[in-house]
């Protein structure tokens, strides 16, 4: 599992930093042993529960007014999702122990370890009303782990990528030509989270009580926000593909926003290349964490296998859309 | 920092297990990054903050009776600490995931990462309250890791010990002979901590708020549970001794629970012997830790210089005591 606070915040530093808020004083501060990025601590006040992050090196400080902008623009739409609190100054991004820090609010719920299709549904009703309400948000933010990029990611460690599987490289460099030739354009866009994985959804009971971690977020195709939910919501242990949890997401997403017959026959490909985005990060950083690192990569074959399916797929019908 | 989150605990286990208690719906759950030895879950419900432990393969299941009981003891007395709930059944100590687990009182507090000379007076009231305290609880529990354990201990890594530092085996063989020929006897005794670290002593503001993680309480000497806080807390990261905050965490101590002459005269080969034990379980985990493991071992040789600070010592009043 993840788990990384990376900066060590003293009990004095923290005391000066929360006193920029009016949310009372310190009751508890606790590294939450989740979330790969940033370092994440649970304080407690005598106002409440809060979420402090610290911004680390892989987040770019220059990208932060858009997600915490977007935070913003989402709660304000009636999304549940944590927002930025606001410190007496006005600002809601400030510095901690040198690093870009804020903090927001606490979501209750828990994300789901074993999911169930009843999850796959209030994702896809979720994630439809994320992109519409991202429509009036009016900052850009460009994916840049997209389709051009895929390449560059791959070059910098294709020598090395057989230590992982012998068959690695005989499918991911055909992959990445095939992606480039026929990436659509021209589908309907907006504002996608990017990383939705289960680990950034929250249930209480049934109920999906919101979303976390936008730190992906970027302006993109909205179906391709649906690949990567597919990939990361569909697929079982075993690597099989559940079509029910799938017709359960498409089906409720489409409620909300329905999807035009180009998004749907892109789908299959969207998925693709969204196979190879998380296969590729995967792969860097299993072949880069430093030895002994705190932090465990995840397998880059559990996506070599979700690629693969999608690759034999012969149209979205396969994904229980007629 | 440590973190560890050993075992992963689904959502509908959590609620399971959380039904045999009358504290509410679950709310949030989440992994903490502290501790080395269990899996510790910060969980919300309903009714409040808790603290679920799930008790790894490192602490023995015979000897958590022991444990939770010391724990509710100390605080039947009066002690700052956490309290384990029980179940509807009158459980404190049930099964979760295979292992045993226990829901135990949040404590409000933070440690103290910079420690300070009122820290120091804090917790040698603290102390000697405990030990105090400790005296009207009738279980019993052997201190493993104490004189006659340490030659073995060495032994299973004595001939890796180079690897570490080239001078480690001809200091640490020959003061563990010194420490088995001179060992004391007859000292007052009783339950000790036996692992109280900044990170297992809460304050808020100045005011010390209580000692969390009972996990090595045992009984023994307790001028030797001086020694360990001696080791833990007066000494600078630049290895030196801070002979103000020794004089205020045992003169505060005193006034409590006043020590003999004899356990006085013998703080000195204590404080090597307590310098030993978290030299030798440091160098065995940091010879012994997997690669890739996700707890970065402690430095083992932070103690060698503590030890080699006790060795010249001449008596106790270097401590600051006359």
């Amino acid at each position: 599992m993840n788990m990384a606070v990376y900066t060590e915040v003293s009990d004095e530093e923290l005391i000066d930093f929360v006193g920029a808020y009016d949310i009372g004083d310190v009751v508890s501060f606790k590294g939450i042993a989740e979330g790969v990025e940033n370092s994440n601590y649970l304080l407690q006040t005598t106002t409440g529960a809060y979420i402090l992050t610290l911004y680390e090196k892989r987040v770019r400080e220059s990208d932060l007014p858009y997600f915490i902008g977007f935070m913003e623009h989402l709660a304000a739409q009636g999304i549940d999702c944590p927002t930025p609190l606001h410190g007496r100054d006005g600002a809601a991004l400030r510095k901690l122990c040198g690093r870009p820090a804020a903090i927001i609010t606490f979501l209750e719920g828990m994300w789901p370890r074993r999911i169930l299709p009843h999850h796959c549904a209030g994702l896809g009703t979720a994630l439809a009303e994320l992109h519409v309400a991202g429509a009036s948000f009016d900052m850009q933010r460009k994916n840049d782990l997209s389709v051009t990029d895929w390449r560059p990611l791959y070059e910098s460690c294709a020598n090395r990528a057989h230590e992982v599987s012998k068959s690695l490289p005989g499918i991911v460099g055909p992959e990445i030509d095939f992606l480039e030739a026929n990436w659509p354009t021209g589908l309907p866009s907006g504002v996608c989270h990017a990383d939705l994985f289960p680990d950034n959804v929250f249930f209480l009971g049934d109920k999906l009580s919101g979303m976390i971690d936008f730190y992906f977020a970027c302006n993109d195709f909205f179906a391709y926000d649906l690949g990567i939910c597919l990939n990361a919501w569909c697929f079982e242990r075993d690597g099989s593909f559940n079509v029910t949890k799938a017709q359960l997401m498409l089906s409720n997403y489409r409620k909300v926003r329905d999807f035009s017959d180009a998004e749907l026959q892109a789908l299959p490909l969207l998925a693709r290349g969204s196979a190879i985005r998380f296969l590729l990060t995967r792969l860097y950083d299993w072949l880069n964490h430093p030895e002994g690192a705190l932090v465990k990569p995840k397998d880059p074959l559990e996506y070599l296998a979700i690629l693969q399916f999608h690759q034999q797929v012969q149209g979205p019908g396969e994904y229980g859309l007629g």
